[in-house]
Order: structure tokens, then C-alpha cells, then sequence
């Protein structure tokens, strides 16, 4: 019986990739920064807005001046939306101003055209605003200096709206982690390819890199090679040459004749393991000229739960990120697990917190694990769950 | 008072974008089918898995040989998980299985390395396994030409897995809508640059940028522009040859003496109008030289609501994605709107269902906004609303 827990390796993956999760910050430019996570936090360098502007297309007055309504004033000139310190607003005058236009230091109001009346150079108002009535101090959205944004933020529309009217045109975030994906097996065939038979479609390769795409990585390198050491090795090393900083490999490390992950490895000092754990009990790490290698088994079910347990919770720690928390939620259906294996089943939410598996165990069901949209974590001791057992829940 | 509603505008807006939501669909390959909609349902050309094989590493055996136990079976060479037929197991014997190899027609069952003793070419089992026992039948995921996945799905890395297992290479999608963002006003400077007095950086560009490309969309061309009508025409004509189906516009719309937008675009039939709405009340629709232009108001809040009231809808529609539905939140904390006008206010959702306003109705907030992660929609006619009060809210 396996004896090595889920915490266990994900303790030893952790420690593998400790020096790799810290990344260094690097400057992005706002056109490519959606979607990454801040690394430091940001102030502002300016007031926002930076200056004293209408917010309204109207007329800039003192108040003073219309202390009784109506009231005639001799309009001089307009004020634009354009660069330039607009004059001071001679007592008694009053200014055209467009919106987001700077108002006169002396203006304390603005009324907006369709509360007043032009004829020629006159302007009639009929109500005397309130100080401080359509106008935007500086600062009034955020002082300079004040905090923008806290680090750890994933960047929206919204964000970057706000960085750029605050004039940041970089921000740090943590450099991606190189990834590359190598799938291992004989029997693999490309996707498209003519299946012989014996063959399978390689899965891992095209969900693993999905996958390191989804969780912020940068994918670097992708090989499928058959069961020989030789061919291993070289996709090992191109994916070195690539700049990767893990190696995540698939398939051949289980208890067969044909291993090609641990024939190439092992005798470098893998660390070869079977977990208390289903699927995926077969696991691995090693490093190969330098580069942490994580090793998933073959079963598809397997490498993806693998690269969720193992590697994601590294990856999102590695660009900032919170860890993923689980969910609690209810059984809507009975379930059968295995006494001293952790088994991480797929499943269906539900409504009113509750989640109904879907397929059984088995590592091979790629379709009912496409067809689900959660993972039930089954306790390791768990052999028989009635329906409303409350159980944890990890999002796919 | 304006008397055009949020739903009068929204479908003007369908109805000039009707051409351009109706996609064709192409095919992609599935290394670029990662967050992409499927547009039509797929079936699994193959059985999944293709062929019977075995779930574990172990021995094929035919479960009558094994009646009782223990049996000492002689061992007939191993079948790797590579291309092949196997050979016929013959009665009596027992042949060497890898994880996913393909099993003999006449075995009915797979006992585990690990629960039988192997001493030179004879193999020792201790118990009858059950029929079909570590047997994967060919199917038993999922049978051949069975839906394998639902049009409308946003493709994830465990879809991408089914469908690589199933051998489909590429897969139909809709084509991504082109689109091009201008920003107009002549205050407007780039971030990065220095600010002259009168000046604000354009926060347009960057956040409509950035909310194409989170709607699945495609940005094909940016531009930031002064008041000048050549120089606008000059964008548009660009972003026109840049193959742009939708222009997207923000600034010179309203009502001042410098509108940019309205002295082009209202000679060649612009609608131009203001709406019940705040903030983002000056709107309007025109087409191009062929192509439909959207004009959003230039302040960044009303810009980006735009953006998320009018063109997000259509460009979901376009992708195969459902329209998104509000929320219902209560309000922690009493908020006051104005008469006649739908606000669209910001604010941060609290447990417990509830949602807090944060900042003022005024459209230049935009540190508040991002501050925010939802929209209150604050209906026409209220002025005053408790806390407590039931309002319908928008996730940013």
C-alpha cells in the first residue's frame, strides 16, 4: 500500500521549484499587460483628475454674480478640452468651458448650457448654482501619490483605465515561469494522424499546455516521443535549450517494462514515488542538467489532476497569485471510494451547494472529465459517501 | 430631458451591428483553441478509448484458469503499450500487460504486478479476479460518434484533452470580430508622456483596448487623435484598411463647440443622441464608408459602461457565448440618484449578498472604478434607496 501522501509531494514538487516560483519583476507595457498580476503596489504620480476641469459643456461663473437671478453676463471667449492655462475670469464675466476643460482659478461653478440662454455676447441664468456645482477639483478621484492599486491584482479593462489616466505606461509583474511539455509513450499518435492499432491520441501534450497557459506560464517547448531513452533525452535537452525552467513530462514512470522516464532518470537521482492517492498515484521528480523535472503519469485524467495538484498551486504563487481555495459542497449521489487512496473524482455542481460525480475512477475517462466542471476531494480513509456527505470541491 | 432609453439605444446598436455578429465559422487547430467558443457540437469520431486495454500493469489472464487458486500460469512474453495486435492468449497461459496496452481478445481480466509472484516463466496467483477486472473496454468513456461536447462551451484545458483523445486537430469556431478603438480630443496625452498644462492622458484607448480583447474579439488597429476632422478621418480610413468591422469611437459627441466626431460623422447621417442614462448619456451610431462606428462620450467611466452595455452583449452574441445576467444584491449603504435618468453606479460586493457604492455618479472617477468589481444598475425613477434595498448588479 502506497504510503506517501498528497501533502507529502506537494511538499517535495514545492521544494523542487522553490527557487523557481520566485520570479524576478520586469516592467510590461499597458498594451500587454491585461491579465497579469501586479507586483508591487501602484500610486498614482498625479492627482486625478490632474486639474480643475468642467464636467459639464456650460459656462464657468463666480457665484458671487449671480447672487440675484436672472442675470446678464457678458460672455468672453470659450475654454476647450486642449492644452493650455486657461485666463482669469474677470469679476462679473463668464467663460465658455467644454467638458473636461480647466476653469478659471476665480470660477467657482460651472452651469451647464442648457440651463442658460446665449444672445450675442450675453449670457442670461435664472438660477444661481451651488459653489463647487459641475466642477471637478483636482484630486477629487484620487490625490497624487495616493494608492491605485494593491499588488496582487489581476489586471481588467478597469485597471489599466485607471493606470493609464494616472500616466503609468509600465507596470511590474512577476516574469512568467518557461514551462515545457513532454509526453512520453510509444503508442502516442498526433491528434489528426491515422490511429494504428495499439495507438492512442495524445492527450497530456495538448491539455498540459493548456493548462500551463491557463495558470499565467509561459509555454516554451512541447515534444511527444516514443519509449526510448535516447529519443527522451533529446527532447530533454531542446527543451533546456528552449529556456525552460521545469520540465513536466508524462507518461513512463509506473512499475512496466518499458519506463522511459525512469530508465533516463533514475539512475540521475529521481525520486520515484507512488502516492496514496487516485488517479495519479505514480509520480516523480528529478532534475535533469540543472532543470527541475515533475514527472506525471500517462493516464490523461492523471497528468491533468497532476499539473492541478502539483504544479498550478506553484505556478499562481509564482505570478502573485492567491492559492485556489476549495468549496464546500454536498453529495447529490452515493459514492464508492477506495479505503487508503485520496481519490480525487470528477463532478457537476448543482444547485444548492451540491455536486454529483461523474464517471468513475478510472484515469482514463477523458470525456467524463470534459463533461464535469469540479473535482470531489474523497478523503483518504472515506470508503462508502451517502448522498449528503459534505465534501470539498476544487474548480476546473 | 433626454427621453432615449439604455434599451432604445442598445437596440440601435443591435440592429447596425446585426451583419457584423453574425460570424462565419472557421476551423482552429486545437493549440490555438484554448479559451475559443465551439460553435458547433462535436462527436467523438473514435471509441474513447479506441481499443480494450489494460488499466494497470499486470497480467492478462482468462479468469476460467485462475477457478482455483492458487494457479501457476506460464508466462507468453509481454505486450508493451505501443502500435501492435496482440496476439490470441491461449488457454492456460498468462502474458506480461503495461498500463494502456491492449489486451488479448480471449483474456477477460488484468491482475496487478503487484498482487501475483513471478518466478522465472511461470506466474503465481493468489485470487480469481472478477470478470472485465482492470479491463478498459473500447468505449467505455465514450462510444464512438457519441457528443463528446456542446456547442456554446468556451474550450478548457480538460476539453482540449477529450478532444485531442479523440483525435480532432481543429475545431469550428466563430470568427473573431475585428475591431478598432480612436480615441479623440485634443487634451488627450499618451501615458508615458509628459503632461502640459490642460492635458490628461487618454485612459480610452488602453481600457477599450483591453475590453476587445476580454470579449473574444480581435483589435486590429488603435488610435488616439486631436480635434481636427482630417486627422479623424485619417483614423478611420486607417482602421477601415486595417479591416476594422466595427469602429469604435470615444470623445466629441456631446454638446460643446469642439466635437470632433459629431462635425464628421453628423453630415453623413450620424445618430446622435442622449440617453436616460449616467453617466454616459451622449451617444451615437453612423457608418463609415461601409462600416458601422459606435461613439462612446469621452470620459473614461461612460466610456468603458459603454462599452459593456452596447458592444460586450453583441460581441458575446458573436463568440456563441450567453448574454450575461445581473445579480441580485441588496445595498449596505443608502444611495441617492437623480429622476429620469438609469445610473449606473459602482461598487464592491460584501458577503451576505450585499453590494457598497464606492465613489459618486460622476463619470471621470476611474481610480474608484477601479476600485470596484460590480455595477449598480439604479432603476430610472429612483432618487432615494435605503439600505436594504433589492437593486440588480453587473460583475466588472
Amino acid at each position: 500500500m502506497p504510503r506517501t501522501s498528497v501533502a507529502e509531494h506537494t511538499a517535495r514538487v514545492r521544494t523542487l521549484l522553490n527557487a523557481v516560483s520566485q520570479r524576478p519583476v520586469e516592467q510590461v507595457a499597458l498594451s500587454d499587460a491585461l491579465d497579469r498580476v501586479l507586483a508591487h503596489p501602484i500610486r498614482t504620480p498625479i492627482d486625478l483628475p490632474p486639474f480643475r476641469n468642467s464636467q459639464m459643456d456650460g459656462f464657468a461663473v463666480r457665484t458671487v454674480d449671480l447672487a440675484r437671478t436672472p442675470s446678464n453676463l457678458p460672455l468672453r471667449g470659450a475654454i476647450p478640452a486642449a492644452p493650455g492655462t486657461p485666463g482669469p475670469l474677470r469679476p462679473g464675466h463668464t467663460v465658455r468651458v467644454m467638458t473636461g476643460a480647466p476653469i478659471p482659478d476665480d470660477a467657482d461653478a460651472v452651469v451647464p448650457v442648457e440651463h442658460a440662454t446665449v444672445q450675442g455676447t450675453t449670457v442670461t441664468f435664472t438660477r444661481k448654482p451651488d459653489v463647487g456645482e459641475f466642477v471637478r477639483e483636482a484630486g477629487s478621484d484620487l490625490a497624487g501619490s495616493e494608492p491605485l492599486l494593491s499588488d496582487g491584482f489581476r489586471l481588467a479593462p478597469r485597471h489599466l483605465a485607471a493606470l493609464a489616466a494616472a500616466g503609468v505606461a509600465s507596470v511590474p509583474v512577476r516574469s512568467q515561469v518557461r514551462v515545457a511539455v513532454i509526453s512520453t509513450g510509444s503508442e502516442l499518435a498526433a491528434p489528426g494522424e491515422l490511429l494504428a492499432p495499439g495507438q492512442i491520441y495524445d492527450a497530456n501534450g495538448p491539455a498540459l499546455a493548456a493548462a500551463v497557459r491557463t495558470a499565467d506560464a509561459l509555454l516554451v517547448d512541447e515534444h511527444r516521443v516514443v519509449d526510448d531513452t535516447a529519443a527522451f533525452a533529446r527532447a530533454l535537452d531542446a527543451s533546456c535549450a528552449a529556456g525552460a525552467e521545469i520540465l513536466l513530462t508524462s507518461g513512463g514512470i509506473s512499475a512496466g517494462n518499458y519506463e522511459v522516464v525512469r530508465e533516463l532518470l533514475e539512475p540521475l537521482g529521481a525520486h520515484v514515488d507512488t502516492l496514496a492517492m487516485q488517479p495519479g498515484g505514480p509520480q516523480a521528480t528529478a532534475i535533469y542538467k540543472g532543470v527541475p523535472v515533475v514527472c506525471f503519469p500517462g493516464n490523461p485524467v492523471s497528468a491533468q489532476l497532476s499539473f492541478m495538484l502539483f504544479i498550478e498551486p506553484v505556478l499562481r504563487e509564482a505570478a502573485g497569485l492567491h492559492a485556489r481555495q476549495p468549496e464546500p459542497r454536498t453529495l447529490a449521489e452515493p459514492l464508492t471510494s477506495v479505503a487508503g487512496k485520496r481519490q480525487f473524482r470528477r463532478g457537476v455542481g448543482l444547485p444548492g451547494g451540491r455536486v454529483a460525480p461523474v464517471g468513475g475512477p478510472s484515469s482514463h475517462l477523458v470525456a467524463a472529465m470534459a463533461a464535469s466542471d469540479m473535482l470531489i476531494d474523497v478523503p483518504i480513509d472515506a470508503v462508502t459517501l451517502d448522498i449528503g456527505t459534505r465534501v470539498e470541491t476544487w474548480n476546473l
